[in-house]
C-alpha cells in the first residue's frame, strides 16, 4: 500500500503516522519528493481501511498495491479451482450447462424439464423455490415444497440441483441441495455469506447488479474465510443506463476474473438480457471468451411460466444452444 | 395497464389473451389501429407480472398506467405520514437531525457524542453496532454489545436510537432500539423486509446504491404490506461512473419521492459523498429541496474512528451544520 | 404513439388536444377507461416531440409504439445492408477485420503494420491521423500528414483505409479515405453527421460511451436522412461504474441491433477494454454473437506506440486472433 | 506520478525505463520493496500518457499525484476567477440567474421573456438558436435568425445573451453573443474547444452527460490553453440507471469543483431533471451548496413551446424561484 502525503505535512505528523503504521505491524518505506512525500507500506495491509486513512489530515491519497482478497486471489493459488458437485466438475477446463426453469411449479413441470435438459447435455438442474421478487404481490415461489420437487427431479434424473437461498432461516430446507445459489441482491448479505462459509457445499455466487469485480471477490472471500473454498462465480448482467436489455451483460469480466482468481466463472445470459432470443448469441459469446459454464432458463411451456417466461428457452431451443456452444468450446480448447 | 400487440396477431390469439386476462379478474378494452392493436386492462393489475406478459408471442410492449405500489402511494394516501419516534416526529413538516458515529466503539465515545449532538439539536442518535463491511477482514462492529452501549447513551440523553440490522437473527437485540435501519445493501433483502413488516417499530429504509425510486417504494411496500406503515425513506447516494465522490447523491429524488409517496424522506450526505468537507454543503442542499431530515456522521475523534472517519464531522462542525440548516428551513417553510 | 391522459382531464381539454393532433396530420383513436383516458395516435409520429407532449397539463405519460428512426429501421428494410468499400464487403454475411495502429506515426510504421495485417487477413487498414485526446497536452495526431501516410500504405497494400474525422473542416483531407470514422465523442455532433450525410463514402459510426442503442440509430438516421445510406455501426464499450476495464463492452447490443436495424455492426474490443490481453477473448465473443466485423489495434511495436499502446496487439498476436475468429465464424455460419 | 513495477521486473528493464523517463525530462526516485518496486517521477508529467505507461510489460499500475490540468487548477490559482460579461459578474461571490426559453421562436416571444426575466432579477438571457436534437426530424432551431432575435431582445433589455454553438462554422453568427455555450454533447468536441480558446469571449462549458469532473476540467483546459481563461462550468445532470428524471443532477460536484478549480460553477436544473416542478427545489438546493449561478428555462407559454416545454417555468414561477434563491443566498453568505 502506498500513501501519498499532502504538501506541507510536518516532520512531526509524518513521524506520528509512521508510528501508527508500525503499531499495526507494517514497515514503512519513506520517500520524500520535492512536492510530495510518499510512504510505501510493507506487510499485511488487508486489515487496513483505506477510507480511514483518507480521513487523516495529512494524506492526499492512498493506493493499494496488493489486492484486499487473499483466498480468492490467483497470485496465491495459481492453479484453477475445480468444484466437484457429486462427480460433476466445473472449472479447470471442465465446462457445465446449468439449466432449468426460473421457478419450480409442479412435479410434472420440473421432472419434464429436468429430463429434457439432461438429455440435451446439462450437468446440473436449476430451479427457483425461494424467489426474490421486487413486488410483495408477485409469486414468491413454492419455498420448501419447491425444494422437495427439485429433489424428486434429482432422484429421477440424477442431476445435481442448484437453487437459491435468500435468508439464513431457509437453509434448513437445503440438506439435499447440491449447490446453494446466492442471488445478485444478496451478494453483500454478509451474514448469509458467513453462514455459507461454515458449510461444505459448493456456493454459486452471483454478481450484484452494481458490484465491481473486486467486490464480487470480496464476497467470495467472506465465504472462503469461513473455510468453504468451493465458490463458483456468476456474471448475470450489471445495471447501466441502457434500457434495451434488462441488464448489461459484462462478458469482459470472464477473462478478467480468470486473471484475478482461480475460481470458476459461469455466465447467466437469461437474467442478464431478459430476452429469450438474446440467450443463444450471448451463450455462444460467453463460451467463446472462456466461461466455465452457462446457466440457462429452460421451461417446457415458457408462455405460461409463473415467472420470467420472457427469457426462458424451450427444451428444443436449449438443444440447439448446447450443440453450438459445444462446437465453440472445441474451437477455443483446441 | 396497456398492452400493445404485435402487427399480425391473429383474432384467435387476441381472443385467447383476452380470456387469460379475464381469468385474472381484469376487464379488457380493445382498440384496433391500422398497424397495432391496443388492449387497455382495467382492474387490479398490481399482481400482473409485466415480464411475463412480455414473454407472450403476440405482445410488443406493455406499459403500466398505475404504479405497482399501493400502501406507499400518495394517490391513495394524500396526507403526509408523520412517523412518531417516542415523541420525536418526522415528516409532515417535522424535521429531524439524526446524528452519531459510524460505529459504536466505547461507552465514553457514544455517550460523549450523544451528549454533544443532543445539545446541538439532534432529535435521534445513530450508531452502528452490526456493520456491513465489504471485507471479511474489516472491523465488523461491536454487535450486541454495541446496542447495549447505545442503550446507555439513550438512558443518559433521552435520545431515541437508530441502528442497522443486517439479518433477521440479529433482531433479538433490537428490543430497545427505537428505529431499525435497513442498509443500502439490504434494501432488497425481502425476507428481512417481511419480518420488519410484522414489527411495530419505525423502519429507516435506505435506498440501494443501484435502486430506482420505484424499487425503493416497492421495498417500502414489502414492509407496509405486512402491517407496519412507519417507514422513513433515506437517500444515501447511488452508484454512477463518477469516482470523485464515493457515490452520487441524487437530491432530485427528494421532491420526486414527495410526489410519489406520503412517507418521510431523509438524506444521508455522509455516506453519499464519503468526504467530510462535502457534508455541510450537501446537508444544506438537502434541506433546501425539502428533505424531512438529515442523517450525519459525527465522531468526537474522527481521525481515530474505527470506520469511515473520512466522512465524519466533529461535534463543532455539526453545530455549524445544524444552525445553517435551520436557517435554510426557515426560508423554505415561510 | 399512445398518450395516457390524467384522471380528471375535462372533455373540453381532450377535444382541444385531439384538434391539436389533427392539425399535425394524425388521426386519434379515443378510449375512455374508468380511471384513465387513452389516445391512440395514428399516422407519422416521427416529428412529434414526446417531451413536448409530456409538458401538457392533462397528459400523464406518452409511449411510442413506432420507433423514431425510419431509414435505419429493419421493419422498413428487412434485408441486410451490405456496405461495399472498394470491393471489400461488410454486412449481410460478409465479415471483415479492420486492423491497424491507434495513431499513424511514420511511413515505416504504417506500411509495416499494413503489410502484416493484410497478410493475416485484414480487409481494411485503420489508423488515427486526427486524434481526439482528453488532454490538450497529449499528442494530437499527425493530422493531414497522417492521412498522407495512410494513403501510402494503401497504395502499397491495396487495403482500403479507415480513419477518424473530428470536425467538418478536416474533411478536405479525406478525399482518398475509404471509410470515414466518427468517434464515440462525436456520435452526437449533429452538424458533422449532417455533412457526412451529403457524402457518398461509407461512414463507420461509433456508439457514444453513454448512448443508448436508440440514440445510436438516431445518429445513423442523421447521416441516412441526408442521402448516405452506407453506415457501419460500431460498439466500443459504454461507461459504467466498473473500473476494472476502461469501458464495459456491451456485446448483447450486437444481436439486438441486428433486430432493430439492417446496418452492419462491428465491435472494437481494443478501445472497449483498454487491455491487450482481453482483446482476443472479446474478439472471439464478438464473432460468436454475430458481429459483422472486428476492429483491432495492431502495432509493430506496442511498447513504444505514441498512444494506446496498452491495448495494441503485435502482428503475431493478431494472426492468432484472426485464425481463431475464423474458426468461430465457421461454427456459427454452418 | 508514481509507477508501481511488477514483481519480477529485471534490473535491466528498470534501468531502461528510468532512461526513458529521463529522456522525457523527468527525474526518477527509485524505491525497492520486498514485493514491488516503486518509481516516483518528478517534473512535469502532464505530457505523460498513463495509458501508454500501462502498456509497458513491467508496469503494474500508475498513479498521478498531480492533476493533469494546470490552468484550471485551484492549486496554481488560489483566488476565484470572476467572469465579467459586459459588467455582469459571475464567480468570486457574484451570483447570476441565466434565464430564457429553450428555443428562440419569435421576436415577441424572446422579447417578452427577456423583459420578464430581467424584471425578476436575471442577469443574462439564454435562448437556443442552434439546437442539438437527437432526431434529424425534430425542430433544429432558427439558427442565424434566432441569434438576430436574441440581439433584438438584448437591445431592448440590456441583458447580455448566452447561446449555444454546435460547430465551428456557426461562429460567424456569434459576434454579438456575450457568452458562447458549449453543450453537453460537445464537451469533448476538441476542435471546437481549441477554436473557442482563441476567442476573447466567456465560454459556458456544460458537463457531458457521462463526463467525470476531471474530464470537464480537461475540456476547460483545452479552452484555457489557447489563451481564453473566461470559462464558466455548468452541471446539467449526468446519465445514470435512474429513469424517473431525465438525468441525475450531481450537486455534490459544486463544492467539489470549487475545491478543484477557481472557475465559476453554475447549475442547470431544467435540463438535469426535465420536469418543471423539480426546477424550484433543485434551484434552491444548488444555491444552498454554493453554486455561482443558476440557469433556468423560462417560457411565456410553456405548453406551446417548440421544444422542452415540459421543463420550462412560466415567468411567474421564475419570480418565485428568484426570491427564494435570494433568501437562501443570504443564509449561506452571512
Amino acid at each position: 500500500m502506498i500513501a501519498i502525503l499532502k504538501h506541507g505535512a510536518s516532520d512531526k505528523q509524518i513521524e506520528n503516522l509512521c508510528t501508527w503504521f508500525g503499531n499495526r505491524g507494517l514497515s514503512v518505506h519513506l520517500s520524500k519528493g520535492e512536492s510530495h512525500t510518499i510512504l510505501g507500506l510493507i506487510g499485511d495491509t488487508t486489515r487496513i481501511d483505506t477510507d480511514l486513512l483518507m480521513g487523516l489530515d495529512i494524506i492526499e491519497s492512498v493506493k493499494r498495491v496488493s489486492e484486499p482478497y487473499k483466498s480468492a486471489n490467483r497470485k496465491f493459488h495459481p492453479e484453477d479451482t475445480i468444484v466437484d458437485v457429486g462427480g460433476v466438475k466445473i472449472g479447470g477446463g471442465n465446462f457445465q450447462f446449468i439449466a432449468g426453469p426460473c421457478s419450480v411449479e409442479t412435479h410434472e413441470q420440473i421432472c419434464e424439464v429436468a429430463g429434457r435438459v439432461k438429455t440435451a447435455g446439462a450437468g446440473m438442474l436449476r430451479g427457483g423455490a425461494f424467489k426474490p421478487r421486487t413486488s410483495p404481490y408477485s409469486f414468491q415461489g413454492l419455498q420448501g415444497e419447491g425444494i422437495r420437487l427439485l429433489e424428486e427431479a434429482k432422484a429421477k434424473t440424477g442431476l445435481p440441483i442448484v437453487t437459491e437461498v435468500m435468508d439464513i432461516h431457509q437453509l434448513e430446507y437445503f440438506d439435499n441441495v447440491d449447490v446453494i445459489q446466492v442471488g445478485a441482491r444478496n451478494m453483500q448479505n454478509f451474514e448469509l455469506l458467513k453462514e455459507l462459509g461454515k458449510m461444505s457445499k459448493p456456493i454459486l455466487l452471483k454478481r450484484g447488479m452494481a458490484s465491481t469485480l473486486q467486490e464480487l471477490l470480496m464476497s467470495a472471500e467472506y465465504i472462503m474465510a469461513g473455510g468453504n473454498e468451493q465458490v463458483i462465480l456468476c456474471e448475470r448482467g450489471i445495471r447501466t443506463f441502457e434500457t434495451a436489455t434488462r441488464n448489461t451483460l459484462d462478458l469482459s469480466c470472464v477473462p478478467l476474473l480468470h486473471e484475478m482468481t482461480h475460481l470458476p466463472v459461469v455466465v447467466d445470459p437469461s437474467h442478464a438480457t431478459g430476452i429469450a432470443k438474446l440467450v443463444k448469441p450471448m451463450a455462444l459469446a460467453a463460451a467463446a471468451c472462456g466461461a466455465d459454464g452457462i446457466m440457462i432458463e429452460v421451461h417446457n411451456d415458457p408462455k405460461n411460466a409463473l415467472c420470467d417466461g420472457a427469457q426462458s428457452l424451450t427444451p428444443d431451443e436449449f438443444d440447439d444452444v448446447v450443440s453450438c456452444v459445444n462446437a465453440i468450446r472445441e474451437v477455443i480448447t483446441k
